[in-house]
């Protein structure tokens, strides 16, 4: 994308306040208690008013979850769908033919509640692994779901999907493209790190634009890939991840292929994307810190991303992070080992504007400068490999005391 | 290898007390402190009194210090060494031509105090990253370092490789052969993590056996694979990690290819092997706990050893065993998340001798019992996927909060 390209975007994208899945025309949703925890929502439903294309990106993981298994199957169908429930407090992983069983009914008694096919529903659960679902707890609870949906439902939903999460994370934007405007909205849950026992990531998102479902996966994944798909946290894949997307056409704002509308539609989202993603990393338990890792000048983009995310998953850069200590020599050894094409002798290292590793090893810096900038809360690690044109952005945090504290003693 | 000559190997192999680089004939040891660090011994050198055929395993982090360079192109090439001189204090990584250069200095003038060719010292270094190396410090104390040399110098020149270690590692063992008894010993250093700006993880054997260097490199590789590559604490390659091997045949007893005399002796180095790969992990600091990961029936080796890999760094998994949390479901997780071939509902998982998870997700076990292996110091993880023949064994320890400590405020 051009730089005059993000310049219009920029002009062409409004953030609105409270913004989530309900945002756009045409989306109900709501977010009850239904047992599955102690206290705090615990299920959530997301109801577009008519029938829209869906999209998914889904966790590589082979201990891959029941509702996985299940809402893969109808994104890559080609059938519309109506719904999203998602439930928080368990996982319904790793619970073999019983917890595929547990899912489809769950599906099929919400389908069965809306009135609409078993397929219009895609499911999603987060929570603890290895312990069947409470089913008769979601589906008694149903009907109240359904009777609080509403146009401001989304913040709701958010707050029903958190697991271990200090804030609900919802975003949407408008976007204006040559028919007229579009919204986008989302919510996500994670906490900055994968839990214990918890499945991690998840996000939804709506839309009233018109795109075809081929379009709108194309335009999420990409967006995804650029996204959630570059923070780290402790580097692991869980067994529930997954992006869902629904978009209903209600703004009758027709995407086409190839189109500079779509262009922008994907950049919006991507946009959107992002600030989900990098609102989990904030999130984070236990980490203090929140860090931009860029990769400039690289041979090729994959060798870019695996620099990236080496380093954004050292446990000595992440350590050295959080004590705040400039320890260069860490993210060149991490920069160094992950099999990428790099030339450490060529490299020019920096911490936000302080370049402390120049081509040929040239070291000179102010050891006191560089300590300032990792004191920061929120500072830049940059590093150009002066070896192509290839750049990546990722986003991490630190390893705290704290991060241990939480994963060693969750259970007891 | 089967059974019968896993028996028969135990038979032939003693390990002697005391054990190190000099047990075997023909070497001498001595470490002495030059002031590369504040207090300590600094400085190791490790001399053979005859010639002897030598082999290396070096790190493959692209930002390689001086020392494996130049080691590297010795063992790779066709002569003799006779001396292997090693600093800690400070790796002379990523200090670019004039590391290299002081490196060279260095095996130089060792190589005149001890009237040898200059290719015929090896070099290695450990410490600190990014720092010249003061080359006067170490030249100045080679005189010294020589009068020191002896037939029990072995455990002095294990104390002068140290950095973080709280224990020396030295371990020897004699081997019965065909045509007689030979003696294979090894100093190494390695506090069970890669510390902060420190290079990580170095090993000197040194044996009496007559073999070929293709033959000796050969049986290094195997051992160092089945060894130091399958231990895991943080899961990073070091700028300087590096085995060094000599054999100087002064026990008179030749090892022939393909012989079964080659098997033992191959046997025997990588039994040494894991013992000082072991106690590197044994040593880590913050580390509480010792596990041992199996992986059996898996459907390849590689994919035996993404897995074990994959779990033994496993920041959820490690910061569970720092915790007492026999939480299985972070196993699988990270089992399934590698990129292996897995089938998450075939596997049986154990801890210790119990099941917690077995084919079909089938779990039915006392918590009781798995929390108590937990609260153990050393115990083992086993997980079967009963979908293949090939098995591995890999060695970790857990994340404590005094891992964060000792990483985040090292410099500090």
């Amino acid at each position: 994308m051009s730089n005059s390209m993000i310049t219009d975007m920029e002009t062409k994208i409004i953030y609105l306040e409270n913004g989530s899945v309900t945002s756009a025309k045409g989306y109900e949703a709501s977010g009850i208690h239904c047992g599955l925890k102690k206290k705090n929502k615990d299920l959530a439903l997301i109801l577009s008013t008519v029938p829209a294309v869906s999209a998914g990106v889904y966790t590589t993981n082979k201990a891959a979850a029941a509702p996985v298994v299940i809402s893969k199957k109808i994104t890559d169908g080609s059938s519309n769908v109506k719904a999203i429930i998602c439930n928080s407090g368990n996982a319904n992983a790793c619970t073999g033919v019983d917890g595929h069983l547990d899912a489809l009914e769950v599906q099929k008694k919400c389908a069965k509640i809306l009135d609409v096919n078993q397929n219009e529903v895609l499911v999603s659960s987060t929570g603890v692994i290895g312990v069947r679902l409470n089913v008769p707890a979601i589906v008694n609870s149903l009907n109240i779901l359904k009777d609080n949906l509403s146009k401001d439902g989304g913040l709701t939903a958010a707050e029903a999907i958190m697991t271990t999460d200090t804030v609900s994370k919802h975003f949407a934007v408008k976007v204006e493209l040559s028919g007229g405007k579009i919204t986008i909205g989302g919510i996500a849950k994670g906490s900055g790190m994968i839990m214990p026992n918890m499945a991690t990531m998840l996000g939804f998102v709506t839309t009233d634009a018109k795109i075809s479902k081929n379009l709108l996966q194309s335009a999420l994944k990409e967006a995804v890939n650029d996204s959630y798909n570059k923070i780290s946290v402790d580097g692991e894949t869980s067994t529930n991840d997954m992006v869902l997307m629904m978009a209903n056409g209600m703004s009758q704002v027709e995407i086409k292929e190839s189109s500079e509308d779509y262009s922008i539609f994907t950049s919006a989202l991507k946009d959107l994307s992002i600030k989900m993603a990098k609102s989990i990393v904030f999130d984070g338990e236990g980490a203090t810190k929140f860090i931009t890792i860029n990769i400039k000048n690289a041979p090729t983009e994959k060798d870019a991303n695996l620099i990236a995310k080496s380093i954004a998953n050292s446990p000595l850069v992440k350590t050295a992070i959080n004590g705040g200590d400039p320890n260069w020599g860490r993210v060149i050894s991490a920069a160094s080992s992950c099999g990428a094409d790099i030339k450490p002798a060529n490299c020019t290292l920096s911490f936000n504007d302080l370049a402390v590793l120049e081509p040929g090893y040239k070291i000179d810096y102010s050891e006191e400068e560089a300590a300032k900038i990792f004191a920061q809360k929120n500072f830049v690690i940059t590093l150009d490999l002066n070896d192509g044109n290839a750049n990546t952005t990722w986003w991490t945090c630190d390893y705290s005391e704290q991060y241990i504290k939480i994963n060693a003693h969750y259970r007891t």
